[in-house]
């Protein structure tokens, strides 16, 4: 019989909002207002397949830790110079702007109601690459209840470095064997069980508009394995 | 005409909890277990006198950081020794639960109905030296609506060092001088004002029952000064 966690974990985007669909809709609004016909999906997929790459350098050390509101403001310089838009004609206000598409995701419809059930019983806290600034306002615009933004800004490590599960474990004084980490990658759940993390896979099969995601190959058998939020919450009797 | 802040970070111990009627009643219970008539005001005061010189050993460098907790857990047996008390003999349970007396601290009658007006406005956020499971603990018994828990840990660096306000305001990707700390303390707010952010200060007559606050010399013309948390969300317009 599994024992109960102390606290619960989440990964944000993908698990607990949807990003290619908000980041597509920030993404289309800038592009018709130059006068683009990019499709809006395709452009969210690009700049997210960015993402990885950037990170990589600060995992590495090639370069020192900066915000992931850094790195999403580079990649989406890159993306435009690859489209053949010249970022610095943009204006500084329209690129930080852009940027900000990733604070202003919508939540997936179950959500908010299972993180309001499960906070009850469990503390809450975010365990995602997003920094403090970006998991905060997409908090308050969302209405997610989290009761500590923790990950990457806080452990100065990116997922799936080890450190940033093992801090947030520490940070929140529970042994990373009663911490249960919620995803919908199993990418990230495998690198939290590696920690010695509890693990929860949420299926969000929309994440890629539909397409396989490019983890699936690393499923595993995970301590729970849910179909939403509110699921998880009855699984875990909250 | 003073501009609008556009985030808020909180001192925590006695500007929004009463600490000392707290760690008082939570005392009093193991003193009285243990058969001992010690004032457990007196004991609160004596335990919070610790506070700051145990953290200026991790200021000035001469040991690592630890989080409250442990300096809060090192400073109660420090006490119970100068009280004839061996806590050793005291049992590990009995000690991790006197130590998290100050997880069960009540919040002043004003805060939380101060606090929720404020958070509909700006970001609420603790500047507190207070640990990230102790924060969160106590906001979750208390009701207390944080939208992040920043601070000591996260910083690494006790108030009043610089880094602990600095590095609260780039957390939030918010310029100094447009965060504005709220606190009951004096210093406190001058090594605020000195780091550049705004400041407002809330009275808090009876944080030491009574006593004049250590710190009355330090009292400055601060851009708030309220008697209440509903009277700064009114000064605010929140």
């Amino acid at each position: 019989m599994t024992q109960q966690p102390l606290a619960l974990s989440f990964d944000v985007f993908g698990t607990v909002v949807d990003w290619r669909s908000g980041v597509a809709r920030e993404s289309g609004r800038h592009l018709a207002a130059l006068g683009r016909d990019d499709d809006p999906a395709g452009f969210a997929d690009a700049w997210r397949r960015r993402y990885q790459p950037a990170m990589n350098r600060v995992r590495s050390g090639e370069r020192p830790f900066v915000v992931l509101d850094v790195l999403h403001r580079e990649t989406l310089e890159a993306e435009l110079a690859a489209r053949g838009l010249d970022p610095a004609a943009l204006g500084e206000e329209r690129l930080a702007d852009w940027t900000r598409a990733w604070h202003r995701l919508d939540p997936w419809p179950d959500s908010v109601a299972g993180l309001e059930r499960l906070r009850r019983r469990f503390p809450l806290v975010t365990l995602s690459n997003g920094n403090v600034a970006l998991v905060v306002a997409m908090a308050r615009r969302a209405g997610l209840p989290w009761d500590a933004v923790l990950g990457a800004e806080t452990s100065r490590h990116y997922k799936p470095d080890r450190e940033a599960y093992l801090s947030t474990a520490a940070m929140l004084d529970v042994p990373p064997g009663r911490l249960l980490h919620v995803a919908a990658h199993h990418s990230d759940l495998a690198h939290a069980r590696d920690a010695g993390l509890m693990t929860a896979h949420v299926d969000r099969p929309m994440e890629y508009g539909g397409a396989p995601a490019p983890d699936r190959d690393q499923r595993q058998d995970w301590d729970w394995s849910v179909a939403s939020m509110t699921r998880l919450a009855d699984a875990l009797g909250a």
